[in-house]
């Protein structure tokens, strides 16, 4: 499939959308790029990361700037998604395609727009900012797009091109609902889940010194990962979290209830035998499932 | 430190019970070798891992079965620790030091022995058995030593120059209450929390595919582990545990709070604001902590 977008503008060179710039520019993609900190796309122009700098954010607003631009891919956290898509209202419904990269979507609600469309590249590091650029981040990874909006096909076509084309990503749809409950449960669940259990031990009166074993190395990762952007994602997917987390504590208190052996013992196991069956199944889930 | 362990017998030859023995062998220790299950240790033998292998568990109770053994390991799941020490007892307070593997220690009460020190080496992965055997994996790790019985100083010295000299590994001293607190806090909370969240996946109604974020991989991994061996840990230090637990769901709580706003919102700083400064922190303890 042929690249229908020769130029694009990326706004906000944080890690995603600076390692978006690469990954684009190898493939001969014409990269302007804004940001909000002015020494952010200075360093990003220095660095050979995008071709062009925007200076101001207002002058992307306008129909004469972008009609030679095919494709904007808004790379800021989820929040500011919103505002900055609500900010661009003078270039909805052209032949520019919008897209961003949001881990949340349900409060990206727009009326009469037929350019917008939602993408979620799933990929990601605990690090952040341009200096974490990294040309190969998105290579063979997969790309969510929801397109709540219906746009025009021609926008939908751009879209899966320039991820699957630019980005060698794979392409899959899912409604805004879909997306937002499956990733509370694989994604926000466990971050949240993560900050919750280093905070713990943060405020603990224990010493754990370097007493951190294999296991809680990768919770330290995650709750060491953007907090702004983990912010607005707990606050924004709250409802999908909390129905994630209420399905996790009953796993935990099932858990509980048979290392405590708090339930009645059945005739026939032990509750070392249910909770060995139990840790057996989930254990044998992951073989299966992924 | 010279290495006062020139023949020595493991129980259960398990990954942790063959790891040690590769080690061993490496610095040219006499590695004998026991399994109830009698293909693991036949295996273990054809394989090099051992030098000879004993054939039943009751020959080794015996004081002329360890007169030439300086150095017993056992390295059995936490529950059949303490059963393999008390069927040793005709070898209680002789010149042969005993020591263990085990994860959690506050369930190994003894009277009246003076050769038997605990050992927790801290290592280990989600995979188990004699086919994942590394000569490495303890390379350069902690290992905490518990005294429960003060035992004779001749075996902490040779316990102490065994892990350092024959494994290669790092010696700190606890008590057995500290010791399991804060693994409780650092290594059994994580794993129970992964236990849980796969769980959740498992048993919900939303196929989630293979819509696996990063986050996910490392929940998925440790739920993976030895269940027959979790399951001990997570009774035996039931207690323990669910202290840290219910740190954790404090912490839990209070975001949950400020994601749902829950709180009087006070007059200089919104939640938001309380939540970032919130995450920002526990992010930096990372960087302090470990």
């Amino acid at each position: 499939m042929s690249i229908n977008a020769n130029n694009i503008l990326i706004i906000g060179l944080g890690m995603i959308g600076s390692s978006i710039a690469l990954a684009c520019k190898s493939k001969g993609i014409n990269v302007k790029g804004f940001d909000l900190d002015k020494s952010v796309y200075e360093d990003a122009l220095k660095n050979n990361v995008i071709d062009e700098s925007v200076e101001f954010f207002d002058n992307i607003n306008s129909l004469e700037f972008v009609s030679d631009i095919d494709l904007i891919v808004i790379a800021v956290p989820p929040k500011q998604t919103l505002d900055v898509i609500n900010k661009l209202d003078l270039i909805w419904n052209t032949e520019t395609t919008i897209t961003d990269t949001s881990s949340v979507k349900n409060h990206i609600k727009l009326a009469n727009v037929n350019n917008i469309v939602l993408s979620h590249p799933i990929a990601g590091s605990d690090k952040s900012g341009l200096s974490a650029a990294d040309l190969n981040l998105f290579n063979n990874k997969k790309n969510v797009i929801c397109n709540p909006f219906n746009v025009d096909q021609m926008h939908l076509d751009r879209i899966e091109s320039f991820w699957s084309g630019a980005l060698n990503m794979k392409i899959s749809y899912m409604s805004v609902s879909e997306h937002d409950l499956i990733f509370a449960m694989t994604s926000h669940l466990p971050h949240l889940v993560s900050y919750a259990l280093i905070d713990s031990i943060r405020l603990s009166p224990i010493d754990v010194a370097d007493n951190a074993g294999g296991g809680l190395k990768e919770f330290l990762r995650l709750s060491g990962s953007n907090p702004e952007m983990w912010r607005d994602i707990f606050t924004l997917n709250r409802v999908d979290l909390i129905k994630a987390l209420a399905g996790m504590q009953v796993s935990l208190n099932n858990l509980l209830e048979l290392i405590t052996e708090a339930k009645e013992i059945p005739d026939v196991l032990s509750h070392l035998e249910i909770l060995k069956d139990e840790l057996n199944e989930i254990k044998s889930f992951k073989e299966d499932k992924f």
